[in-house]
């Protein structure tokens, strides 16, 4: 049963899913549904003996293109819609322990293509109108399968957080008839406190506003990169060194494989001119404070939605800065 | 250290305290900060060896009466300002192990007398625009300290959530010259099947768009009751019958005392003009999907704010409904 209904208190889709009250819960490694399918093995959702990155639909969607239509009324206070949508899976790596931060810059950079072509293939389609694509890692941030991997929701809707993003940047570019994320860039460039990483063509910093002690925003420099699916290869390839580097810098501040989600905001698909409105990048909200201790959304943050932070973000990024590598580390096979 | 920063990109402001990273975290009970000063014991926050209900200054607040200027610029990419706004802690019980579903009725009265009094007295300072009465309860949302207490917030800001839902009952006013929250409730009392408890003044309710599987609302049915403050005797002795069947179904149905985030939505303090617009009610958020699984804000939630839930309000709230007592248990004591 995928469907959504609509709170009018809040002007938000809410989906439900009720099948993934099914899914598959923390299984130990050598039953793991993400590892290739080692021959006479067990099946897993992967049907070869190798592989370097994998796609499949997700087998508990929260949105599935087959969803039936609503049982509630399309009108009034009970409006709902079909769960309409596509929920996939992508492997990083068939490497049970691997991380995107202990990946090879070129086996990264293939990732982004992936992401490139997910998006271009899931945005074309009539239902589609957001293409997230996201990553869920750590038990900490709720993950139930340790296995490397990403998921991605093609929504039926441009979701709230992304489509205010663009709203304001809308009517940023009307009031100064420039792009809200290229002069926030350039502002925090020129400020530079709070940069992270600086590559050829993506920039990581904490923001001046960042939600938690150690989120950080990796922007492309380029106005006209709107997604993912917009990156040259020249740039693909810089993102996927910019990542590493990021990456590489979390889990040597905290000493283990630091938890977090990854959310990319790009262009909804929805037919939409987003030039100069929206920005292709890439945002990590890791839930640790310190090492042993984690952010936790509670009564301001879900009741209120007022973010309260313990750390200012001048500080967590000069320690982010002090462990990123200037160059990546030694490669690691793919 | 107490600011505010504003976040462009979602028209929000992020609150900064630093000195909240000192905060006291999950002390063994005998070392227990907000029971009574035992004669010759240390001494707590509360210098009395015995106490109903007490209300103090959170020592490590999110927000300062005495926050000093902004240290950013007032305009532009880096708008900050001093986080004014005042922080309490509301001590429910001297009792350690008590919990507002074991205290009796009598006592919750006596509690919704408390938060009609601070609202009253925080909402008429100058630099506060909203009182948020909350409790984060349980380690599975993040509460430092066990024993049973709620916390206010005095906001120098209206925050997102409650503004949001402001503004579309406004809309909705104008556009339907009805209350929103009284159409809502009139809609859900007439499809029935997500009722959870009916009081003489309150109804308690799943929404048909609960983000929580048992996320339950308590509506005041009086449209003219905007905050806890306007509560009659007769409304506030009602709101603590209901919140107490209602937690006894909670708990009961789970077998444990269940977590929650309890968030009361109530009218602004900022000096506008409410009526119809704002009514007082109170969310609670309990993070269980199941007895041992809990629901986690991942990629979709915080990374695009679209909520996935794994199980309808229609079922959950029949599951709630046929654990909450039609009456009260018994009273334990204060």
């Amino acid at each position: 049963m995928n469907q959504l209904r609509l709170d009018p208190t809040r002007g938000e889709w809410v989906a439900y899913a009720t099948h993934r009250q099914e899914r598959t819960f923390l299984p130990p490694a050598e039953y793991c549904p993400l590892c290739p399918t080692k021959p006479g093995g067990f099946p897993t959702e992967v049907p070869r003996s190798s592989y370097e990155i994998a796609v499949f639909e997700n087998r508990f969607p929260s949105f599935s293109s087959d969803a039936e239509g609503p049982d509630g009324s399309p009108e009034g206070f009970f409006r709902s819609a079909p769960g309409r949508g596509v929920c996939e899976v992508v492997l990083y790596s068939e490497r049970h322990d691997a991380t995107l931060a202990s990946m090879s810059e070129r086996h990264i950079e293939n990732l982004v293509r992936v992401w490139a072509d997910r998006y271009g293939e899931l945005g074309a389609r009539e239902d589609v109108e957001y293409v997230f694509i996201f990553e869920n890692k750590g038990e900490a941030v709720g993950v139930t399968l340790h296995h490397p991997h990403g998921q991605i929701y093609a929504y039926p809707f441009v979701p709230p957080l992304p489509g205010r993003e663009i709203e304001l940047a809308r009517e940023y570019l009307k009031r100064n008839g420039s792009a809200l994320h290229t002069d926030l860039l350039a502002a925090e460039k020129s400020d530079g406190r709070r940069l992270v990483v600086e590559g050829e063509h993506f920039t990581a910093f904490v923001p001046f506003f960042a939600r938690y002690p150690y989120e950080v925003h990796v922007y492309a420099r380029r106005e006209s990169a709107l997604s993912v699916a917009d990156l040259s290869a020249g740039e693909s390839r810089d993102l996927a060194r910019v990542l590493k580097r990021l990456l590489l810098g979390y889990d040597a501040l905290f000493g283990f494989s630091l938890p977090y989600v990854m959310a990319m905001h790009q262009a909804p698909t929805d037919g939409g001119d987003y030039r100069g409105v929206a920005r292709f990048h890439i945002e990590f909200y890791p839930p640790n404070r310190t090492g042993d201790k984690l952010k936790y959304l509670a009564g301001s943050e879900v009741g209120a939605g007022a973010f309260i932070v313990d750390a200012l973000p001048e500080e967590t990024a000069a320690r982010l800065q002090a462990a990123v590598p200037s160059e990546p580390g030694t490669e690691e096979g793919t």
